[in-house]
C-alpha cells in the first residue's frame, strides 16, 4: 500500500457511507463527498459550501446540501449500472493524495452478460476553487448501447429537510446547463453549472425535472469502442469570499464565467493545474515519517490531506466544522475542536490560514457578547457551536422530544460547556507565541483575552473562601453539572493572567485605543479580584488532581470490558447517562488534556500520576481523546503508550475495518494525528520561554523529518532516535530550544 | 388471468414505478403507493391523506408526501434483502380487487447461498379509515440471521421538497412508536403511529434519526422455521372530517387510539372487517361484462376498485385530483375531470358521495368570485386547479423559468381554460336529473349555477353583431389562445339557459331566499341581452362545426405516424408548441366532447360527419380522450369505432405493456372506463325528459349487466345484444325510456 494512495481494493455495500467521506474531495470552500456516480439507496451524497448556511423551522442553522453533480446514470443494454446487479469482475478506487484525484476503475458485465470496462476520475480543483470535474471512460467489450443521464440533480435534503425554494433552471448552449435558487431562510442565492463534452458526436436531450436539469446521451458503441464524457461543474454562491471584494453579485452570471474558463481547459489541464498547487503543498507541509508501521506514514499523509482541504485559508467569515467539509454531520458547526485539535497545525504550517481562524472567532465576539449578556454575565461568552457570522449560539438549548417520555429535555452543553472561550484564548495566545503577530494582537488578539477574562469575573461564585467555578461540563461530557472541573479552572485562570498581563504590561497605544471601548481598569479590578482566589483543584494524597470536586467518590467501575470492545459508546446501552454520570469513568481526555494545554504548571510527576489514573478510566469514546494522551505520553517519555495511543488515534477515520465515519471525517482527530506526531514524538512547543523541540520517538518509529514555521522563519526538522537536525528554509535566524538548550538557527 | 386479482409476474425494475401506481391501495381518506417493503433507488414511495396540502415558498398548493410506514429493511446474513441482488426464484405480486388487498411472494437466495422465502401482504383498511395494516411471513429454507428495521420514515419529500418541520417522536411501550410533525406553511398537524407484533419472542431495539423512529428485530431462523412480523399503522391529521364534528383536536392521541384499537384486531381481523366492507361495494357496484376479450372485464373491475378508493364520500372540504391518491401527480390537484369524466359514475352509483363533491364546488364559491373579481368579470370564475377550500386558485399564473430563454412564461390556463364552470354547471344538473335531490339545489345548486351564468354575461365580447367568447382554450389543450371554441360556447350557453330557467320557472321560495344575497332580476336581464345572441358556431358549408374560428384554415397535417406510435406526446419533440398551434391536430376530444355534454343539441347526421372529421385530427395524446370518444361513437351507432376506442381507453392505466402511470394513475380515464362502458354501450343518460337507456353493445361485448341509481331507487340492467331487462331493486317505480320507449320500472 503506498502512502500516497488511498485504495479501496474491494466493494462491499457495507463501506458505502464511509468511503463517502474518507474520500471526499474538497479545497476549503467545497467539499464534494466521494459517492458513486450511479446511484444506491445506501449512498449519502453531498456537496456542500462553507458558510452556506439555512436555518430550517424550529431548528438551528446547518450547512445546506447543495445540488449534486457528481451523478451519471449510465445504461447498458436497458440495465442500469450498478455495482450490485450483474458481475463485478474488477474493482478498484483510491484517492491519490498527491494531487487530490480520485479514480475508480470497473469492470463489469450487465445481467445479460455484455461486458464493459468503466473508469471515474474526479477533482476539485485545488485552483480554481469554484471548479468540479469529472471523466467517465467506457470500453465496450461487448456491441452495445449506452445511455448516459448526468447533470444538475437539486432533489438534495439533509437528512429530509431541504434548503432550497424555487429553481431557476438553465440550458446556456454548447453542452452547457445552469440551476440557481436560493437558501429558504437565510436566503443565500446558490448558482451551479454544468458543461459536457464527449469524444463521439452524439445527439443529445436535454431532460428536466422540478429542481434539476440533465443532460441524455445514447452512443452505439461496438465491440472494442470507447468513448470519454467529461463533466466540468461550477458552484457560486452569494456568499463567496469574491463577493467582500466586488461590489455587483451575479451569481449566475459569475457561475457560469468560472464554468467557461474551466471547460476551455479541460479534465486533464484542469487535474494538472490543480496537482501543481498540491504538490507544492507537499513540498512545503510533507512530514517523512519512517516508521515499522506504515499505517503511521498513510494515516499521517491522509491527515495532511484532509487538515488542507478543510480550511479556506483566506475568509474570516469561515470556521470549520466539526465534520470539515465531508458532508451534514454536525451541521456543519465549529467547536473548540478547531483552536485546540486543528489550529496547531495551521499555526506552525500555514499562519495566515491561522489567523483568518483566529479572525473567525474576533468577529464572533458580538455573538459571544450577547450570549454573556443573556445569562446575566460580563465579557464574552462565546457559542458552544457556531455557523454564520450573524447565526449566534447554534447549539439548542433544548434537544428533541424525548421518545419515552414525552419531554424536551434541556441541552447544558450552550451554557454549561464555557471552557471554549479559554480554548480560543489559547488558540490567540499560542497563535502569538509562534508568531509574534503583534497586528493581529491588536486589532483582535487582546479584545478577545480581555473580554473572555472579563467573563469569567463574572462566571465564578464566591464559596468556601475563594472563587470556584460550579455546574459546568468539562472536556469529559459523560459528567454533566460538574463544580471546579480542573480543565476549566485552570484555563480559565490562565484566561485571566493573560489579560491581566496585557493590562499591566501591554503596549500602552494598544490599550489606549483598547480604553475607547473598554474600562481596562476596571476589569483589571475585577480579575485582581478573582483570579488569585480562584480555586485550582491541587493533587490530593495520593496524587491525583480531582477532574471535579468529588470525582474520586464516584463509584468505581470496570471498563476493560468497554475498552476491548471496538464498538463505541457501548456504556450508553448498558448505563442510563445519569448512573454514568456517577461513575469514575471518562468519555475522553479531561484532565490529560489540561496536561497538553498548560503543561508547564504541572511536574512531570504530577502528569505520570495522573494520566496513569484518568487513562485508566477513560473509554476513549470520543475521537478527540487518544491524539491527546498520545501527546502526553510523549511529554511524560512513556513511548510506548504514545505510540499505542498514536496507532489509536490514526485509525480514527483512515482505519481499514473501521466503519465510524459515514457521517463525516472526524476533523480534530485528524488534526490531532498531526499533533501527536509533531507536538508529541517531535516536541514541538511554544511557551512564554520561546519555541521548543523535545524529541521522543517511539521505538517503532526511526526517524520524523517534519516542516514548521516559527515567526517569520521556516524550518525543517529531522529528528531521528538519537538525533535532531534543524534546519532554516527561509526567514532569519530565531532562537530555538532545543532539548532545553537555546540555539540560534 | 383472473378479473379480480390484477398481477404483476415478474419483477422488473422498469415497472416499479407504474406498478407502485396501479396497486395503490386506498379508502377516500388516505393513498398509499404499493411501494416495495424493501427501498429501491427507482421507487418513489408516497402516502398521502386527501385534504393535507401545503404550499412551499414561491410555489403552489400540494398534497404532501407523508411519513412512509411501508417500509421493511431486511437483512438476512448481512446482506440487505433487494430483488436486484442475489438471485430470484419466484416472484408474484397481485392486487386482490375483491378485498383491497395486496400480496407478494417472493423466492430468493441470497448471494452466498441461504434460501429463503417472503411474504408480503398490506390493506388500507376501508373501514377503519385511518389504519394501513401489513404481514410479513418469512420462512428460512437454510439456517440464517434476519434482521428486521422498520419504523415510521419522515425522510420523505415531493420531489426534493420537504413540507413538514420539527418532528416529534414516541416510544408508547408495547412495541409501539409514534410521530408528529405539522406541515411548514400550512400548519396541518399530522400524527402518525405503528405497532409491531412477531409470533417470535425477540429482543427489539429502537432506532430514531432526524425524521423517523424504527424498530430493529434480530431473528435467528434454523432451516423451516418460520416467522410472521404484523405492522399496524395509523394515520391522523387536523384536518381529518372527525375535527368538522369534534371540539377537541388532539391529533397524536387520536392517532394512538386509532392504533390501540386496530392492533388488538391484528392483521387476520381487519382484512376479514375491511373485505366485508368491499364485498358490499362490489355487491352493490359491481358490474358483469361477457366479452371475448377479457381485458374489459379486467379493466373495468380496475376501474371501479380505483372510483372507489379516490373519493372520501363524506367530506365535502375535498376533491378528487387528477391522480386521485395516488401519488403526488398533478400536485393533487382538482380539475373539471371531477365533474365530467368522475362524477357520472358517483351519481348513478354513490349519489350521496356525489353530491360532496358537488358540495366542494359549492364551497368553492368565494374563490370564484374573488377570482372573477381579480379579472373583471362578475359572478363565479371557477379555478382552473384547486386544492384545499382556501387555497384559492391554485394553477399557477407562471411556470417555471424556460431553460432557454431564461423568462417566466405566462401560463394561460388558469384564465383561459374558462369551461371548467360550466362543466361544474354539468355536473350540477346531471346529478339533479338523476337524483332529483332539490334540498342540494336550493342550498349549493342553483347558486352555483347563477354565479356561473352571471360569469358568462361579462366574458362575453361583443363583435360582428354578436356576442362571442375570445382568447380561450377549449379541451383540446394542443390549441391556446382561440375564439369561439364551441365546446366553451355551447357549453356556456346551457349555462345560462339553465339560470334563466330557474330564475323564470324555478321555485319562488328559492328564488325569495338567493334574492337576498344576489340580484335576480339583474342577473336575468344580463342572460337575456347575451343568451339567444351568444355565437353558437354551427356547421360549414362541408357539415363541419369549427372546434374554433379558423380550425380549417389551419395547416393540415399527416398525423398517422404518432397515432400509429405508442408513445404519448411524440408530437411535441418534433414541433415547437406554436406550430402544433397552427396545425390541425387535436391533443384529444374537444367538439366531440360537446356530443356527450350535450348530445341532444346535435342530430345524429352532424354528431357522425364531425366525430369523423375530428377524430382523424386527433392524438388521443389525453387519457381524458379515447373515453369520450367510445361514448360519443356508441351515440353513433359506430360499434366497431366505440369498442377498438374502448379498448384503448381500457389500456391508459391497465395496459400491460403499459407504461405511462408511473406518477400515478389517470382518474379520469378510470372513471371514462365506467362511462364508455354504461353511458356508452348500455346508453344511460338523462336528459329533460327522464333517464333513458340505449344499449348498442359493438360485437366484441356479449352481455353487460350493471347496476345504477335514479331518483331513489335502485336498479339492476341486463343487457344483450337483443335484449335490455331493468330490475328495480329497491324504492319506487320509476319512469325509465328505454330505447325511446317510457316504461315505468
Amino acid at each position: 500500500m503506498s502512502k500516497w494512495i488511498l485504495t479501496e481494493r474491494e466493494f462491499n455495500i457495507k463501506n458505502m457511507g464511509n468511503y463517502e467521506s474518507l474520500m471526499y474531495q474538497g479545497n476549503g470552500y467545497m467539499g464534494i463527498r466521494n459517492s458513486f456516480e450511479e446511484k444506491y439507496v445506501k449512498s449519502n451524497r453531498a456537496t456542500v459550501i462553507n458558510g452556506v448556511f439555512n436555518t430550517p423551522s424550529g431548528e438551528v442553522p446547518e450547512i445546506a446540501v447543495l445540488p449534486d453533480t457528481t451523478n451519471f446514470d449510465i445504461s447498458i443494454d436497458g440495465y442500469d449500472f450498478s455495482l450490485l446487479i450483474g458481475e463485478l469482475n474488477g474493482y478498484k478506487r483510491e484517492i491519490d493524495l498527491t494531487n487530490g484525484e480520485s479514480r475508480r476503475e470497473v469492470l463489469w458485465t450487465t445481467p445479460d452478460g455484455k461486458n464493459v470496462s468503466l473508469k471515474f476520475n474526479r477533482i476539485v480543483s485545488d485552483v480554481k476553487k469554484h471548479i468540479f470535474a469529472q471523466k467517465v471512460a467506457v470500453e465496450a467489450q461487448d456491441d452495445m448501447e449506452i445511455v448516459f443521464l448526468s447533470g444538475i440533480d437539486g432533489k438534495v435534503t439533509n437528512s429530509g429537510v431541504s434548503h432550497f425554494g424555487v429553481t431557476a433552471l438553465k440550458h446556456y448552449g454548447d453542452k452547457t446547463i445552469g440551476w440557481t435558487s436560493q437558501t429558504l431562510q437565510s436566503g443565500v442565492k446558490v448558482g451551479v453549472c454544468s458543461a459536457f463534452s464527449c469524444n463521439i458526436n452524439t445527439p443529445f436531450e436535454i431532460v428536466t425535472d422540478r429542481r434539476g436539469i440533465y443532460f441524455k446521451f445514447t452512443l452505439n458503441l461496438k465491440k472494442g469502442e470507447s468513448t470519454v464524457i467529461e463533466k466540468i461543474s461550477s458552484y457560486a454562491t452569494s456568499r463567496d469570499f469574491e463577493y467582500t471584494k466586488k461590489e455587483i453579485e451575479n451569481v449566475s452570471d459569475d457561475c457560469f464565467n468560472y464554468l467557461s474558463e474551466a471547460k476551455k481547459m479541460g479534465y486533464d489541464a484542469l487535474l494538472s493545474e490543480s496537482a501543481d498547487s498540491w504538490e507544492a503543498f507537499w513540498k512545503e507541509n510533507g512530514i517523512n515519517i519512517n516508521a515499522e508501521n506504515d499505517l503511521y506514514e498513510r494515516a499521517l499523509n491522509f491527515s495532511l490531506y484532509h487538515l488542507k482541504i478543510m480550511a479556506s485559508g483566506r475568509d474570516n467569515r469561515l470556521g470549520i466544522g466539526a465534520k470539515a467539509l465531508s458532508g451534514e454531520g454536525y451541521k456543519g458547526h465549529s467547536f473548540w475542536d478547531t483552536e485546540i485539535f486543528i489550529l496547531p497545525f495551521y499555526i506552525f504550517n500555514a499562519p495566515q490560514s491561522a489567523r483568518k481562524l483566529l479572525e473567525y472567532r474576533y468577529r464572533l465576539l458580538e455573538t459571544a457578547r450577547k450570549k454573556a449578556e443573556k445569562y446575566g454575565f460580563l465579557g464574552a461568552m462565546y457559542p458552544w457551536e457556531s455557523a454564520w457570522l450573524d447565526d449566534g449560539e447554534t447549539c439548542p438549548e433544548f434537544g428533541d422530544i424525548d421518545i419515552e417520555t414525552g419531554e424536551r429535555r434541556r441541552l447544558p452543553m450552550s451554557t454549561d460547556e464555557v471552557h471554549i472561550g479559554a480554548d480560543i484564548v489559547y488558540g490567540v495566545w499560542l497563535y502569538f507565541m509562534a508568531t509574534n503577530d503583534v497586528d493581529f494582537m491588536e486589532k483582535c488578539g487582546y479584545e478577545i483575552i480581555l473580554l473572555t477574562a472579563l467573563f469569567w469575573t463574572s462566571k465564578v461564585t464566591k464559596r468556601n473562601g475563594r472563587y470556584e467555578i460550579l455546574n459546568v461540563i468539562g472536556p469529559d461530557e459523560y459528567k454533566e453539572g460538574v463544580d471546579n472541573n480542573a480543565y476549566t479552572n485552570y484555563m480559565a485562570h490562565f484566561n485571566m493572567e493573560l489579560a491581566l498581563d496585557f493590562i499591566e504590561t501591554g503596549d500602552e497605544k494598544i490599550k489606549q485605543k483598547l480604553n475607547e471601548k473598554y474600562d481596562l481598569a476596571d476589569i483589571k479590578n475585577r480579575i485582581l479580584s478573582v483570579k488569585d482566589k480562584l480555586y485550582l483543584p491541587v493533587a490530593d494524597e495520593n496524587g491525583i488532581i480531582p477532574q471535579f470536586d468529588g470525582f474520586s467518590d464516584l463509584k468505581p467501575i470496570d471498563i476493560s470490558g468497554y475498552r476491548e470492545s471496538s464498538e463505541l459508546f457501548r456504556i450508553l446501552s448498558d448505563y442510563p447517562f445519569e448512573e454514568i454520570n456517577n461513575m469514575q469513568v471518562c468519555k475522553q481526555a479531561d484532565n490529560v488534556m489540561l496536561f497538553y494545554t498548560l503543561k508547564d504548571r504541572f511536574s512531570n510527576e504530577e502528569i505520570k500520576k495522573n494520566f496513569e489514573y484518568y487513562e485508566a478510566r477513560t473509554l476513549h469514546d470520543s475521537s478527540l481523546s487518544m491524539c491527546m494522551h498520545s501527546v502526553v505520553a510523549s511529554y511524560m517519555g512513556d513511548k510506548l503508550m504514545a505510540e499505542k495511543l498514536y496507532r489509536d488515534c490514526c485509525v480514527v477515520d483512515y482505519g481499514e475495518e473501521n466503519n465510524n465515519s459515514s457521517a463525516g471525517i472526524h476533523a480534530a482527530a485528524v488534526g490531532g494525528i498531526w499533533i501527536a506526531t509533531v507536538m508529541g514524538f517531535c516536541g514541538l512547543r511554544v511557551n512564554d520561554n520561546g519555541l521548543h523541540i523535545n524529541p521522543a520517538l517511539p521505538d517503532g518509529i526511526k526517524g520524523i523529518d517534519f516542516p514548521f514555521k516559527y515567526k517569520n522563519s521556516s524550518y525543517r526538522v529531522k529528528v531521528t532516535a538519537d538525533n535532531c537536525n534543524i534546519e532554516r528554509i527561509l526567514g532569519k535566524a530565531e532562537k530555538i530550544i532545543l532539548n532545553g538548550e537555546t540555539k540560534t538557527v
